[in-house]
């Protein structure tokens, strides 16, 4: 049996202000496509499928169209939990009905301990929770870290391992551990909130959700899938996808995904950026943070840049300013200074430049009938 | 077959403050038992579910778990539009999923016109809608009101009519007009926005929603099913309960629902109200407007009538106040007083009494100190 695992969807982030809602409904259509392409028994969603507790109508409708036609209209088995995003209650709305057509959604510990059996595999579907959910659960109020709570969690689990199957965990948390193989997995993910990785070494595969890299974690039987767009300028460098993850053999493999706009870095100076033979090699229609090489002021700086380049997260200079800001008013200059110098040194400091000799010459015309209105009131 | 008719649970309001969800849960269920007890083949649910587009998570809880109840559990069907307290959007989530369940959740104009057949019955689920809604589903701007719009609803509808079934509309509109057997039915409702019950005639009931009285509208074949809970002080005389209708023979008939608490006046002196031979006759627990019948001012009234009364809604005076408010400062008398007339009309006016010899010993010496420090600083 082959399952898709993927998590952090976020539907209704914003990036930079920018709504992401097209990006997202692009990548969940190119997930259904490598989940039809590579005929998958079902589809592991690891938490975090809304960006907010309360999210947007927009948001509400995205998701709603994207499950009804995973599951209903495509027939794919969905096996769901809930992230520390998702409001729990909300999310669970019409989960009683959805078990009937083979989805399976879970947004409470109470319910994580009945696995779903499909194919050769039982999966337990662990939401995220709080501490305080597992000291009523067990009626233990020892229970004041996930620490504490996961080992008590996972033995009642084991208990109804049944040996002639596969056992599949999904959740949602972070997993301090490393392998040995790579530096990267030396990363401790989470601090004092990361569960041991050793807690879950029975499970012949875990589906995480909660990190945004693909790499954040490498155990042997466990995997963040990572968010499928890239979320912020950090994370402009991973590779987005999902897992494939074969039941008989526990083995896995990465599916990758096409954005439908990149989030780049482009460096370059303000004439190259409007220049055709730069702009036409390069796509426009990617989320840009632009490293600027001028040192110079530049008036009207973004909305010049944002006629060629409509989704520019942020400017940064290469090089820093030309002027290096020598002219920062001191206190006890002020008092010695006249009208007209001290405003000179204003306008040079806001603006990066000096005067012209026509605007010196109003602003000492402005000045003097300012104060000769002044004077006769 | 025999349908019970219920609307606008507004599931989430408030009353004067005071949370009506343990009220809402219980008449929910009284509303379950009515259903048992007769039997019944289908609930109809004719909009305003919640009182707001986002409800709190309380609110949702609720909803999600009677709708389960009642359809899952018990295994009756249900046929459900939005209102317009209700975001159809966010009122769609799940529904999908919950025709196989004969849960037939409709909140869009264009899943009106396929009625939903049971037994010998076709039933149209007309949502709450906009006039835009209209201007788009039938491809004419010249569809600017709901007048101009119900006419291309209803004649829509007609083209599916099974001659051989009955046909029952359930929608949550403002329809005006009046039967000529009851005074109270000349009651216009709605005015401009009022839907001619002529249009409604072909249908052999109505289950209309949005109005709060079970009696705003009387037509042979249209009936309000009123709010299962009083939702204001001006519904303090309506009976609440539900209608169950008869699909063959078109008859229907009230069932009168019981709230946890009642709406009630009490008009009582405040010696009686705290008096336990008084307040034990009645239901203290009951939702509270207090006319009071003392015209003197009683300090820290509410929070002694709250320890005896804990869901006052409010207190208004049967008799006026003891002190006709003569004193009321004029500016030409302002300048003509002392400053200790001033402090004893301000007094008067505010507390509704006069102050005692000692009180007015205090104002003099408190005056006199602070003129004393004004004079020396």
């Amino acid at each position: 049996m082959k399952v898709l695992h993927t998590a952090d969807w976020h539907i209704g982030k914003k990036l930079h202000g920018y709504d992401l809602l097209p990006d997202q409904a692009y990548i969940l259509d190119q997930i259904l496509t490598i989940a039809k392409s590579e005929t998958v028994d079902a589809i592991m969603i690891a938490g975090d499928l809304y960006d907010r507790s309360v999210p947007s109508e927009d948001s509400v409708r995205l998701l709603n169209q994207t499950i009804a036609k995973w599951n209903l209209t495509e027939g794919i088995p969905l096996l769901v939990i809930s992230g520390n995003h998702d409001s729990a209650t909300r999310l669970a709305t019409g989960a009683p009905w959805f078990n009937q057509a083979n989805f399976h959604l879970q947004t409470r510990l109470q319910d994580a301990f009945t696995p779903i059996e499909m194919g050769n595999t039982q999966f337990y579907l662990l939401p995220y929770f709080e501490p305080v959910d597992a000291r009523i659960y067990f009626e233990d109020p020892d229970l004041r870290t996930i620490q504490k709570t996961m080992p008590k969690v996972i033995e009642k689990m084991q208990a109804s391992f049944d040996p002639n199957k596969k056992h599949f965990l999904i959740s949602h948390f972070f997993v301090a551990g490393s392998s040995k193989t790579d530096s990267e997995t030396k990363i401790e993910v989470g601090g004092l909130d990361g569960i041991n990785g050793k807690l879950l070494t029975e499970f012949d595969y875990v589906a995480l959700g909660h990190l945004h890299g693909k790499d954040a974690l490498k155990l042997d039987n466990a995997r963040y899938s990572g968010s499928p767009l890239k979320y912020s300028l950090s994370e402009k460098d991973q590779q987005k996808g999902v897992w494939i993850v074969d039941t008989q053999t526990n083995e896995f493999s990465f599916r990758e995904l096409t954005p439908l706009h990149e989030i780049k870095e482009l460096q370059a100076s303000f004439s190259e950026l409007l220049d055709p033979d730069f702009y036409n090699a390069v796509n426009r229609e990617d989320y840009l943070s632009i490293l600027l090489e001028d040192r110079a002021v530049i008036p009207n700086l973004m909305n010049q840049l944002r006629q060629v380049y409509p989704r520019i997260i942020q400017v940064e200079r290469a090089n820093g300013f030309e002027t290096a800001v020598s002219t920062r008013l001191k206190a006890e200059n002020i008092k010695e200074k006249s009208p007209i110098a001290l405003t000179e040194d204003f306008f040079t400091e806001v603006a990066q430049t000096d005067l012209t000799t026509q605007q010196k010459k109003w602003i000492e015309m402005g000045l003097q009938t300012s104060l000769q209105q002044g004077g006769a009131s």
